[in-house]
């Protein structure tokens, strides 16, 4: 396994924290702060910095992008006002193999959309619920010291049907108080990027400050780190019996009619 | 189950068969045609028509989707001149209910790629490879009638890495005469609407007239078929201990800061 | 699809029915009675019988197995005292393609324990815990004809970690009073049989009266129905260039050495 | 993660270089000799020892197993010969969270049925096809360092139908010379330990010198190594808002009616 320290960065929308003085009260360094804080704490050794919406370009330049192994991406006010091509950018390097953590309402995002190809909603309720996370694949490094159920006091709740495609790994089940349950922690593989959604987080409670809620975001952090090389699927073309020296594609007419 | 008939819309761009005499000569009815007519052998009950990309709104209005279960798509050469407006409301249409068959080259259709959300690349070779599609699971409604392996004399080679989201069910994987190999049956869920993608098929050679292959495509559409009123996943909030009516969404900021 | 109408054998432990005085009152024609008359109701045409334990060999000789195409097992109190020779029988008739729909307590019987390869073990409590079944896929056929979520006023909670394997298909989550959750709906294909576990049912309340239930029950038995003639996957070798003819084993060591 | 060495024991039935002159000329060092070579190679780290069938209880002692985290197993001749309480054991510890890896002609041990639940027959024919190995699941740690496709100039040919359940993950997909294709890298999760299937490998042929091939078992035996500390799972009782503090099984019958 790679030697170099894992490069993270933290993009958060950081709107509700400009704007609602309980979430700056509650998130004095923000909550992209609270999130980063939370993977120094337990990855000490990866670099970790942050993002956010209001820098140029959203903060995610070709250039801090191609040196980011894994991306997190917290939003929900301003989901429609990210730039569609930053929008493009993250898509392309996710699917080059940058890893993602779509966290709690980034679940709206555009990004999280562009990847899943769904409407990605659900049933919501924000009035203090209590939300157990469960785990259901005690075997998955993301479980890696976290209690079974998580116990999280107070929660937006989210719950089913969620429309999104069944994941590549289920991991974490929550239940809320409603009786409501949620898949809240799941994989996903796209291109060759490794993606990981989780669910708990939200502007209302302090929940990105829970050592539980942090240990997952950074197992998830570094189960999704790069296996290989940045490189993007391409469509190529193969001689019989020739398996490694692909040609580019020329286009779908060999033999136009002559008109 | 309904009693209702199935209504199927074969959808063929409709391209080769204009430009490449040895196409015509291959489908004198088109390609969708002879799609057409392996789906009407097999269910004789359902009500199949076809739809081609030089018609108004490529043939396929909201009227058309509204009425119709499930669509088959091919396309190779024009993937590029389908309107995005068009796609747009076979998304939506999908995501509501409807299914869908990519068929073969459709796997780099943008319909098919914003379902997915990867770049839908593979290799490739048209020399002639002979084809042999294996059955992975036999328990499935769409091998249904159809012998493992099918034995397709010449076709196209697709082979990995397929650069799609893992599938929900991987059911028929194909081996060439190069040793490629390449998961040439795969089913996915999004939305409400269930996909099926089916590699063998192509202009150059008279595949849609393959009795298995048609089998198979038949198999699939019925697969696909709806089992509920076309609806939109929708985010709706519920009131602790309120399951079933749900409220429309108002918006991310309860409490704005005074300016 | 088959004309011919679909053979369900119910079997019942019928123990607690015995020895209870409440559970005979709530379940006077037995559970397998009970369970029996609601798939009777939502598939009129189906050829519907009961078998329990007390009966020679279970109820289950080989040749109830091969007129049944789709068997439901509902076991609790006698798990250990089911013969061996009658699991073996079952499990064979499974991966030749019987369908088999393993109901709540049977998560630890012998047979889904055979079929699964694990504990089967999960959390539980019997203190009247109201049940939502939430579900999670709604384009699958299981879920035709139910609310989101079903409504269970009283039921036994059973919660994560359940240990079985990742199923094929995850249809329905389960949320309790207590905030567990369980995974109640779960698919399963092993050799050539369909497998649907549904956990919603207990004898210590009437949930095989409940409507959805019933529903739920009846059209995982339409699913698990099977697409082939029973046959029993095999080891067999073939020559270069031969698919379809295959020969029977003739044991490991081609050439031993002279002693 | 644990910075304590990985210890890993490779068990080999050692039947075939025993009987066989030409395979103990292939295999001086037994195959079991030649996979842990290859571990060792790959992992100069780890702690590898081997175990053979002819040793007192196979060489797998409790004592043995509590100190593997990572078991690979290799049999054919003397499948039947293997100890039922040998294999109630390695179950055992599996469920409790040893990884293992199950190699080639391991596909029809007692072990593995007994994990998967199925007949794991397959089609076969030993007569040099060359085998390409192709990589499906380019993010997987197991794929690490290996080229896309593995070529294996001479291999026993495995075909489908493989008749096991539906892998966790999808790996890798061999093509033969012979045109059928086979899923030879799949993953499993059973109780809490972590399976990986990987077929090629044959007395017939030096398989367990080919780099590639040495690369992914090393692959596999990293990625199999336990998360937790070594336990079983149990059903447990848990109280109405008690989470962390379950209760041993009392029975099923609460309320025995008098006789």
């Amino acid at each position: 396994m790679s030697t170099t320290p894992l490069r993270v960065t933290v993009w958060g929308e950081n709107v509700h924290e400009q704007v609602e003085q309980h979430v700056a009260d509650r998130y004095p360094d923000g909550m992209h702060g609270a999130i980063a804080a939370g993977v120094r704490e337990n990855l000490p050794d990866a670099v970790v910095r942050t993002a956010t919406m209001d820098q140029p370009e959203h903060g995610l330049t070709d250039e801090v992008l191609e040196q980011t192994d894994v991306l997190t991406w917290w939003g929900h006010a301003a989901h429609a006002d990210v730039d569609d091509a930053v929008v493009e950018r993250v898509h392309r390097h996710v699917l080059a193999g940058m890893g993602l953590l779509v966290l709690h309402s980034g679940h709206w995002s555009k990004i999280f959309g562009k990847l899943m190809g769904t409407t990605c909603t659900l049933r919501w309720r924000s009035e203090h619920d209590r939300e157990l996370v469960w785990t259901v694949n005690p075997q998955h490094p993301i479980t890696r010291g976290v209690p079974n159920p998580i116990v999280i006091p107070e929660q937006e709740m989210y719950g089913e049907y969620f429309d999104v495609p069944t994941p590549d790994e289920l991991i974490f089940i929550s239940g809320f108080t409603g009786g409501e349950v949620f898949r809240s922690g799941m994989t996903y593989r796209r291109g060759f990027g490794k993606i990981f959604f989780f669910s708990p987080g939200d502007q209302d409670f302090p929940v990105y400050f829970h050592p539980d809620v942090r240990r997952v975001i950074s197992n998830g952090v570094e189960w999704a780190r790069p296996e290989r090389e940045r490189a993007t699927p391409t469509l190529l073309r193969y001689d019989l019996g020739e398996y490694f020296d692909g040609k580019d594609y020329a286009g779908p007419i060999d033999e136009p009619v002559e008109a």
